[in-house]
């Protein structure tokens, strides 16, 4: 099958449902030397990128449709934390052969989770590789309202949505599935479901697009958790000057993760886990109830966690007492 | 060094200067989760993406500096086949380590041809992996005037930019000097300066993008030849539904291919290597003179090789007699 069969037999279904539909401001989709694309009067374009490889960002082996579902998810959820609207992505996937049942599941996970939000695949280039998938996400948001790293002021609260450290332990799952430990001793008898709920945490995260466009307006700097909250912390206070006061006993753990690890273990994937993709905010006192809302409107808990002063780095917490987190937040090159 | 210094260290500067210059519509740049940039009223976006891999697109040890120079043209070319005028670039690079000497090679030779063109890196990701580059490119032109693949009429002339299969007698030059043949026995003795040249056409393509500029409102379609004139034609002439009647005899060659090649070898060339990212154009008999002009003033020669009639597919000619290419265009999954 030649690298332009590929192409068409996966994704030319939905190039040309998306053509068809017209609407989403797609003038020329997949087929050409590139796409045209409409956005909308009144708005930015906001572009996000990002890269996921075998064996880092992914387990080897692992599904193929848990791979496109990530490969998209993590740039929407760049996209929620900029507070936009996604419209059009284009894929740049290397393969190491073209394996039909492969690339059938990949196209299945990427494509569905692209229909939920409504977004077009407008380009994609195969290349015959290492396995490795990089997409480009394109959306859009009226000028002046999307959501950056930098804005906050001294004062403002550290919220999260959802919970973390649930990817942290899914991995920790799929780590012990794909070296086919026993199940019993690996997983010390917890549940199936919780197992499963936190294997699924991993390997199917969900963007918080929805809450990103609530939260316009509402928030005065927003971030993704992907690279755990001790690496990407930092960051968000960093970007608009501040010193961030974390209460590390604040972290939102779910019930799922209370019940397989224990207290210490939970804490540390909460803190320097990656791969959660919830949103990491400040907002100002006064604006914390209405965000709170928008996030319970869109299905999702809104944890405060601490707050923003003068200074630089993280003041971490635990009961009260100076707490030094034992774990770095995940850098490719550590 | 970290990921995060990393990208600091090699494209900041480009990212800073770009947000100073601001004119350039964007709005905020490299260093949050997605970058906000504007396109200007009255224009569609325009939006392309090109990986190459190492071992595939340019040779294992390859020069860095013409590494990051090709992942940019491969892009550039394909908005100058829509006639667009590029603008913002992002860059997915995927490296086995964070080698110092070669990042600044790499950077070099991506940021001299962006700074060329008035392209600002806007986003990245960078992660540790076999060594891939994958840059998607965003351009805009003004609704309704991007050049299609589609939308040639029976009639319309084909016309190739510059001159074909240069590229190909370079890669081969290449591949000897990487293999370290001697030099005399495996160039045949043909003068230094027009190997260099060859050379240089292989491993610092330039893409059309001044002229696909001034082609938009004269061609009636056009593509660039990435994958070589074998590969390329059929899908130019079947975008519009037509048969190409190509007269191989007019493929243009330089003087330098001439020289380093037999006739024979110098045609296959033509035919089929790829890397040329010459421009392929369709155009209207009464826009011929008018599209010379404009090819004449970016300083290319423009050919015309044939025809375009009713019918698919390709009928290639050799002074008069049917001919066929004992070559196959570039297919990553061949």
């Amino acid at each position: 099958m030649s690298e332009f069969d590929l192409i068409d037999r996966y994704f030319g279904a939905n190039a040309a449902a998306a053509a068809a539909a017209g609407a989403a401001g797609v003038v020329l989709g997949i087929g050409d030397d590139a796409a045209l694309l409409r956005v909308p009067d009144g708005h930015d374009l906001v572009a996000a990128v990002d890269t996921i490889v075998s064996g880092r960002h992914f387990l080897e082996g692992a599904d193929a449709r848990a791979i496109g579902h990530r490969a998209l998810a993590v740039n929407l959820s760049d996209l929620a934390a900029m507070g936009a609207t996604p419209a059009w992505a284009t894929l740049a996937l290397t393969i190491p052969a073209a394996n039909a049942a492969w690339l059938e599941g990949f196209a299945a996970g990427l494509l569905a989770l692209a229909a939920r939000h409504g977004v077009a695949l407008v380009g994609g280039d195969t290349t015959c590789g290492p396995l490795t998938v990089s997409i480009q996400l394109l959306g859009f948001a009226p000028h002046g309202t999307a959501l950056r790293r930098a804005g906050a002021s001294a004062g403002d609260l550290i919220v999260v949505t959802g919970s973390l450290g649930d990817a942290g332990a899914g991995l920790r799952l799929a780590q012990t599935a794909s070296a086919a430990v026993p199940a019993a001793s690996a997983r010390g008898g917890v549940d199936e479901p919780i197992q499963r709920e936190l294997l699924r945490r991993f390997e199917f995260p969900t963007p918080r697009v929805e809450f990103g466009l609530a939260a316009r307006g509402l928030a005065s700097a927003a971030m993704d958790l992907s690279d755990g909250l001790v690496g990407d912390l930092p960051k968000l206070a960093g970007a608009s000057g501040l010193r961030a006061h974390v209460d590390v006993e604040h972290l939102p753990l779910s019930a799922a993760l209370r019940a397989f690890a224990s207290a210490d273990q939970a804490r540390d994937w909460a803190l320097a886990a990656g791969d959660d993709y919830e949103l990491l905010l400040a907002v100002a006192p006064e604006r914390l109830a209405a965000l709170t809302e928008a996030a319970e409107r869109c299905g999702l808990a809104l944890t405060r966690i601490g707050r923003l002063g003068a200074g630089m780095g993280v003041d971490w917490r635990l009961d009260g007492r100076e707490f030094l987190p034992n774990v770095l937040g995940y850098d490719h090159f550590r």
